[in-house]
């Protein structure tokens, strides 16, 4: 059975069209099966290089000259990240962390909807989204709502995209479009769905999202995070951290505080390059391998890992549906966080656990083979 | 007469008892007098080689699993930087940009003294920490004092302890006692200081403070910044962006928000590994060559780019007393800016300019040669 299953397996990977993406990226042990790459993408090759070169020839060899080309590196990025979320130029910038991303997406949404007295976040939600909502709410003397319902005293939604725990996709236009026409304004979190899925935020009326490059987008442990405003709103927004970075003339010392009219008012304080270069290096191949090459990738080997589960009779929650899902699936197991600890220490497969009993198997559609699915749920399914 | 000042340049460089540590440092050419390191440091040899190691070895083949030593690391980090601006383990954390640390002292700060109704901050005081005042009185209600005469109705004074422009050092331990004895809290930002000077944030009774890594510590571009809370102040501080590094336990997803009783309380999203890992490095050199040795050499340059003036007849506002005085010096220029610009270009002389006519010659006493200053005082003084 299992057998099968593998054999299956290389045959998918053989006639996989993005097979040819795994090569742009540092493969240490071709016998692990990372399942993982969703908490924290692998090293694209071209990472080593520019990082090699960022050091040696823009900061050790230009010194402060390099700042001429580094003051608006965050834009740039951004403009080259935005078409993989259906954005335009000038609609995305890549800085700082998700977290403080979204603080300043929820402050400035909650400053454009003065008149309404809660935001609403799930109880599902990340933490950190969480966290947030409860933080500006509480400093903005506003209620938390646990639903979505009723938005009529909501000024602020914040979702995310991809469910963290379930993988589930939510309608960003259906969402965004119930929630405006209640009068509130979506901040969305694309984390989970960022390099993965095909997302449209302008045709979906988005006025905010926020994301990370850590994960689908293999920009690195911690890399900077992304601010999506919708162009016809960022002259209107007044994000709470008005750092240097975003004046409208940085170097005029004397200069009261004008924020600029453009994606730039999101950024904060000297953007990290090492970090900034590593996020633009993964995120030029996802750009280059093509966003819907990436999708029908990752809904192929997700749908796979499902017929895997009901081959071996693993119970998975995640969705049947593909055009629901989203780049992981989940495994109730009732040894799941033993037995990931232990498949890691072995390491022969590399997954995730979440509590109670949940096994997550991370597809990132560049790196993954269909083989690493197969021999994972053969490992999961073998366990004692 | 410049002569004469680059004969003494090079007997005092040969007398130097930093000399060495030069050689820690990627020099691509060594002809190049670079007095800049106030804007930029020097990379480290060991970025080069820790940077690939962690790119390569920690996050390409170790994976997910590295997250396990990476997740305190920036407490880790600040433990080493601790020593430097005299402050205990637990009370020094880096993390994020210079401004989003200094908006999380101020908003904190702020919170401590809810009775008062003023922040107080220079109009000379850096661009980015008077946004940071004037957005963050903005947002709760108060008044911004425009200088530090009577504090009775101040609950947070920002300042620098070394001014960018004129290099003026501020006592801290006398000003924060001021402060406090009007009922003030004060946060310090450290940032031309830091890796320069002798700090004694403890013995001065200081609360909070913050600095950047990317100018004396040789972190790298936008290296991650630092923030100090003194220890018996930590558990009663609320920060403004509660993300899920400042969690108490971080993987407890459905838990309610608690902060974590100490410093990691100052934390918020994913920290950045790359820049992270680089300020280290920068940070374990100050370490290593002393703080009492830096700043002693920094007292002995400046001096001599002071004597050096008076040779040859320019004028500089910087401070004779060296007690008073940071690590660079202003000289003032009719043509400030575009003899900056030539001696850039020819990368001879790499200096900064600052409007409307000062050309600022920073001295970073690990990296930067007494002739590296004579060079550049002659070459001023040589100009048309």
């Amino acid at each position: 059975m299992t057998t099968e299953m593998l054999a299956q397996a290389i045959e998918l990977d053989a006639a996989d069209p993005l097979k040819g993406w795994r090569d742009e990226f540092v493969i240490t042990d071709d016998d692990v099966a990372y399942l993982d790459g969703n908490s924290l993408g692998m090293t694209p090759r071209r990472t080593l290089d520019r990082v090699d070169t960022v050091i040696r020839g823009e900061w050790a060899h230009d010194l402060i000259a390099s700042w001429a080309h580094w003051l608006d590196l965050p834009q740039r990025v951004g403009d080259q990240l935005a078409p993989l979320v259906g954005a335009g130029p000038g609609e995305v910038v890549v800085h700082d962390s998700t977290t403080v991303n979204l603080y300043q997406a929820v402050r400035s949404a909650a400053r454009l909807r003065p008149d309404r007295r809660a935001i609403a976040v799930a109880p599902t939600e990340f933490p950190t989204d969480r966290y947030i909502v409860e933080g500006v709410a509480g400093e903005l003397g506003l209620a938390v709502q646990p639903d979505f319902d009723d938005l009529s005293r909501v000024g602020v939604v914040v979702r995310s995209m991809v469910d963290y725990r379930t993988a589930v996709v939510t309608d960003i236009a259906a969402e965004t479009e119930r929630a405006s026409a209640a009068g509130a304004i979506t901040v969305w979190d694309l984390s989970h769905g960022a390099g993965l899925l095909e997302i449209e935020l302008n045709a979906a009326g988005a006025e905010f999202a926020v994301g990370c490059t850590y994960k689908y987008l293999n920009g690195g442990p911690g890399a900077p995070a992304f601010n999506y405003v919708a162009g016809n709103l960022i002259d209107r927004v007044e994000q709470p951290i008005p750092g240097w970075f975003s004046q409208v003339d940085q170097f005029d010392m004397d200069a009261a505080y004008t924020p600029r009219p453009d994606i730039g008012r999101m950024l904060i304080g000297t953007p990290g390059i090492l970090g900034l270069v590593a996020a633009q290096c993964g995120i030029e191949i996802s750009a280059e391998a093509g966003i819907e090459r990436i999708a029908a990738k990752g809904r192929a080997i997700t749908g796979f890992a499902l017929d895997c589960c009901d081959t071996v009779g693993l119970d998975s929650p995640s969705p049947r549906d593909a055009r629901h899902r989203g780049g992981h699936i989940s495994i109730r197991h009732p040894d799941a966080e033993s037995l990931v600890a232990r498949l890691a220490s072995e390491r022969r497969v590399i997954a995730d656990y979440r509590v109670p009993d949940v096994i997550r198997l991370g597809c990132s559609p560049l790196t993954t083979r269909y083989r690493d699915v197969a021999v994972a749920i053969a490992a999961i399914a073998a366990a004692p």
